[in-house]
């Protein structure tokens, strides 16, 4: 076992994956998530269970989270029964949600006003990317702090980059973000654009992604949308709530950013209509059969 | 020597390079281009040189046609002085231009008219990929024909699909410049958030292109926009001839592309500002120091 008790707030689908791995390290977990039914095959495998953000916190020396949306982390954290209220000096807070970067820098002061220490570190990858503990993770906060963690996020992570200051892990993940949203509307655009003038998609995309064209997305998902799989490898309601969190933080820094701003009035049509839990890939129901 | 004679109209980078793998396989060739000085090169290697298009196709067994803007393919095809004008029955036209699928069929009508026989054979790849003989050849047409093209297409090409009718592989590449359009747009929009948030882009990069947002464009050109470097892979004009043929499809097809029509409109303005001549890369331009 090793010497570090660790806290993990959210055991969803990536969140339950990474507790995997870091009870495979020998680590010592404590973990708390909202419905404790996701938890139940993590305290099979050995994982102690919190009643409570508080209870969970309480020991720890190290807590990550991992948790929904930008005001989930402020509850979880700034609450009277969240960390910061049941947490104590030395105690180091790791925030692996997508959330905003404003957020973030803001955690990391209150951190450091209690003489405690934070890294924002959200990751990319999805759920595949968790489970093999290859994960991207884009690292915001205080360079030794980043370092000290190093060997922790090595047990789950491939890709660990230090951005920079507090908020800068959450900045290059919307930085991730962008760059998906305006990879998908091609995509998306593209293979309409086969279907209605004749050509068979999957031929297209043999011709397509091999070459200057290519990308993860168009081999992952091009192929789902062909065969009218909507299954979600990245929920559509999340990546609103990051398109959201990128097109705020675009304005607060006076950038027009007109790809960006059309992803996130497509997508957000698109939970309105209902495919909220569809993959990313349902936005070719923008341009067919809608 | 192999027996078919062949004659190649339009030696730029592309086609230069693709009637050196001609030659190198033992191929006769007659090459004709507008300024003569674009061919030297070739008919130091052993290529022949015709005074025009006529001559050009006279005695050629196949014609291949790599030049700019679809009316320089029609001027070509269609004009007195053109292929049809001055081909005969049993010969083999293949157009390799970017052009309008809609001009397609209308060569391929006109050549079936005449007895001849006609592909088209638009490629993606760039310099680099005709440079190496990796180009992917995107065809329509008989697929007879297709099919006993394909030892010539061999010679220069590495991915080489038969994509349906005539005008199925200038549809099959409006594809691929569709997604690049939606991918050029999400990578210079997170370039353009990295450097305006305080990011290191380079960084950034290292986050972002390994993962799901990863893309070819991303590793080749991402580089190239944080050092500035506008050198053409592809031309902005070029990339404006494209996207205006596949936005007047689309219209044709009844199809929005708000993402197309979006990169259309930011691409023409690019080239209004004097940036024809530099790479796509330079769509970084719309949103840093413009």
């Amino acid at each position: 076992m090793k010497t570090e008790k660790i806290a993990f707030i959210g055991t969803g689908v990536m969140g339950a994956s990474v507790v995997k791995h870091l009870m495979r390290a020998s680590f010592d977990v404590t973990v708390y998530t909202r419905t404790k039914s996701k938890a139940n095959a993590l305290i099979e495998l050995g994982a102690h269970w919190a009643n409570t953000v508080a209870e969970a916190v309480r020991e720890a020396d190290i807590v990550f989270t991992m948790i929904g949306m930008p005001s989930d982390v402020e509850e979880v954290y700034l609450s009277e029964s969240g960390v910061f209220a049941n947490g104590h000096a030395g105690q180091i807070v790791v925030d692996m949600t997508t959330s905003s970067p404003e957020l973030a820098v803001r955690l990391a002061e209150k951190a450091q006003s209690l003489g405690m220490f934070s890294l924002d570190a959200p990751v990319s990858g999805g759920d595949i990317g968790a489970k093999n503990g290859t994960l991207s993770i884009m690292c915001g906060g205080q360079k030794e702090l980043f370092d000290r963690l190093m060997p922790i996020l090595s047990v789950f992570g491939e890709k660990i980059v230090y951005q920079g200051e507090a908020g800068a892990g959450q900045h290059a993940k919307m930085c991730n973000q962008i760059t998906v949203a305006g990879t998908m509307i091609g995509i998306c655009e593209a293979l309409a654009y086969a279907m209605k003038s004749g050509l068979d998609p999957d031929t297209m995309l043999q011709s397509v992604a091999s070459g200057a064209a290519g990308s993860w997305n168009l081999s992952a998902l091009g192929p789902r949308i062909i065969q009218e799989d909507y299954e979600p490898g990245f929920y559509v309601k999340h990546f609103v709530k990051d398109l959201n969190i990128a097109l705020r933080e675009a304005e607060a820094l006076q950038l027009e950013l007109p790809g960006l701003t059309l992803a996130q009035k497509m997508y957000s049509e698109l939970l309105d209509k209902g495919y909220g839990e569809k993959g990313t890939q349902a936005l070719i129901k923008h341009y067919i059969n809608s």
